[in-house]
C-alpha cells in the first residue's frame, strides 16, 4: 500500500434551495428551475477559490457521482461546460454510488504521487429528489440534494498531508438493496408501463442492508486498521458516509465513541456521494479538522461497497 | 508522464445475438431475453482464463462503460454480482463515454505502477439499441450492442509491455453533439411526455462532431506524437474507436494510412465504449497484434472527449 503525497488544498460545498423538514430532520431539495449542474458550479469555484487557484490550474475534472445527470455523456463533461468551457481539461467520472468521493481521492492520489496528473478537481452530488418514492417514507424523508467539491493536489516539500491507507471492498450479495432499476440501460425509460412504475424509483432495503452491514462492518474495519497499523484512538476525526439516522447505531458497534465521529444526518440526511465531502468541508470550515490531523473517511455503498480511506489533511 | 509497467494479460468479447445489416453494413443487437450482463459474463469469463487466472485472482472488477445498466448501483457491481458473488472485489466504474476503456486502462495502469493494484478486470460494454431513435438513421444504422472485457496485470521481469503515453483532453464545446438527455437526473423517466419523448433517445449531431474533430484532432495527435517522441511509422498498427463510416475520411487526414489502423466498422458499427477493446481483442486473436509490438489507441467520445495511449503490447 503506497503512501501518497497529496493534500486536499481546498473545498466547497451547496445545498439545494428548498429547505424541508421530517420532525425534527432538516432536508434540502432543488428548487423549481435549479439543478444539481448549478450546485456543482457553486461547489466547484468556492474549492477552487479555497485552493488558491483558477480553474485553468486543475489539470482534470472528476465527477465522483453515485448517479448519473444524462446517460450520456458523462457528468464530468457536463460539468466542464459550467466551469472550463473553452478550455481543453480531461472530464472523467468515478463511480461507486455513494462512496465514490473516498474511492475518487484513492485513485487520484495515486495517479498525482506517480506524476500523472497534479491538481485534480472532484465533484461528489447527486439528485436523489428525482427518483425518491414518495410511498417509500423511510427513503423519501432521508436525502437531500447537495454537492461538495475537493481540489486535490501534489503535498510540496516538507508538507505533511497524505493518503496513508486506503481500501475498498464490494459484496454483490447487497447489489439489489439499494437500487432504482429502470431509466437507464436494462430497463429504459421507453419500458414504463403502469405496471413497473415503482421500478424507476429509488428503492431501499434498510433492514436487508443494516443486516448485511453487521456481518461485515467489523472485521472490514478492523482488518484496515490492523493493516493500516493505526488505532482508534489516534483517529483525530472520522468522516463517516451519513447513511441514515442508523449511524448513532452503527458507529459505536464499530467501536467509535460518540464525539469522534461526524453525524450531521439531523441537519442534512444522506447526501448520497455529497455526504463524506460535504460534512468534511464544512468540518474543515469550523476548524474541526485542522491541518496534520489524521482523519478517516469511511462508508457503505450500494453495491454493497465500502470505502476506508485514511488521510493526514 | 510516467512509463507503467503493465500489459494486458487477456482479453475477451461478446457480441449481442441478433444480426442485423443495412446494405453492407453489420449491426448486432440484443436478442429477446438477452441483456448486457449476459454479453458482460462471457466477454470477462473468456479474459480471465485467457490470462490463465481465476476471478479470485482480480482484484479489481471495472466498468469501463459510456451509459449506465440502472442509476443505482454502478455497473460495476452488477457485472460483480454476475462473476463474483460471495467474493470481496472491489467494484469500479470509470466514464468517458466511447473512450472509457483507454481512460480506465491509462488509469489502472497507474494504480498498478504504484502497487495499489495488480491485476485489474476491465469491462467495456452498451446496450446502444436500449436508445436508439428510428428517426434518426444516421445512428439508428450505426450502433451494435457488444461487450469486451481485458485484465490488465503487473509485467512481470523481463517483459517489455507497458503503457508508453497517455494524454485525454475534454472540449465541452461538444457536450450536446453526443447525448442522452432523458432518463436520469436532469430529466428523470417521469418527465416523459408525448412532446418530449426525443429527449430519451440518443442524439447524434454527425455534421457538427466532424466539424469540432478536424478543429481539434490533427493539433491534438500532432501534439501528442511529438510529446510521446514516436513517430507514426513506429506505430505497428492504431486501434481507433470505431466512430462511424468517416473513420476512412478522418484518419489519413490525421497522417495514418488505409492498412495501418483496424476499421471494422462495415463489419461491426459502433460499438460504443466496447469498440476499441473489441477489435483490439480481435487483432490479438487474429495475431494482427503480437507481444512487442508498438499499438496506439485513440479515440473520440461525447464530452466531447479525445483519448490518446500509446502501449507496447
Amino acid at each position: 500500500m503506497p503512501v501518497c503525497r497529496v493534500k486536499i488544498a481546498g473545498m466547497g460545498r451547496a445545498l439545494a434551495g428548498e429547505k424541508i423538514c421530517f420532525g425534527n430532520q432538516v432536508r434540502y431539495r432543488l428548487s423549481l428551475g435549479q439543478n444539481l449542474l448549478d450546485l456543482a458550479e457553486k461547489a466547484a469555484i468556492q474549492a477552487i477559490q479555497a485552493a488558491n487557484m483558477e480553474i485553468k490550474d486543475v489539470d482534470a475534472i472528476v465527477c465522483a457521482m453515485a448517479t448519473p445527470l444524462q446517460a450520456i455523456p458523462c457528468n464530468a463533461a457536463l460539468v466542464h461546460e459550467r466551469i472550463a468551457k473553452g478550455l481543453d481539461i480531461p472530464a472523467i467520472d468515478i463511480n461507486t454510488t455513494c462512496t465514490s468521493f473516498i474511492s475518487a481521492v484513492d485513485i487520484f492520489a495515486g495517479l498525482v504521487e506517480i506524476g500523472r496528473y497534479e491538481r485534480v478537481l472532484i465533484l461528489s452530488g447527486d439528485t436523489a429528489s428525482a427518483a425518491l418514492n414518495p410511498g417509500q417514507k423511510e427513503s423519501y424523508e432521508l436525502f437531500s440534494d447537495a454537492v461538495a467539491a475537493c481540489v486535490l493536489s501534489r503535498a510540496e516539500e516538507g508538507e505533511h498531508s497524505a493518503v496513508l491507507y486506503s481500501c475498498q471492498k464490494t459484496w454483490s450479495e447487497g447489489a439489489h438493496d439499494t437500487e432504482i432499476r429502470g431509466g437507464c440501460g436494462l430497463l429504459s425509460a421507453f419500458c414504463m408501463k403502469k405496471s413497473n412504475r415503482e421500478d424507476y424509483y429509488f428503492d431501499m432495503k434498510g433492514a436487508k442492508i443494516l443486516k448485511l452491514c453487521a456481518r461485515k462492518l467489523p472485521v472490514f474495519v478492523n482488518g484496515c486498521l490492523e493493516e493500516a497499523g493505526v488505532k482508534r484512538e489516534e483517529i483525530h476525526k472520522v468522516v463517516p458516509h451519513q447513511a441514515s439516522r442508523a449511524l448513532d447505531v452503527v458507529m459505536p458497534r464499530l467501536g467509535f465513541r460518540p464525539g469522534s465521529y461526524i453525524d450531521r444526518v439531523a441537519e442534512y440526511g444522506n447526501m448520497v456521494s455529497a455526504s463524506v465531502p460535504f460534512v468534511l468541508c464544512e468540518a474543515i470550515e469550523m476548524r474541526q479538522i485542522q491541518r496534520g490531523d489524521l482523519i478517516l473517511l469511511m462508508g457503505t455503498a450500494a453495491g454493497l461497497t465500502v470505502n476506508f480511506m485514511l488521510m493526514r489533511y
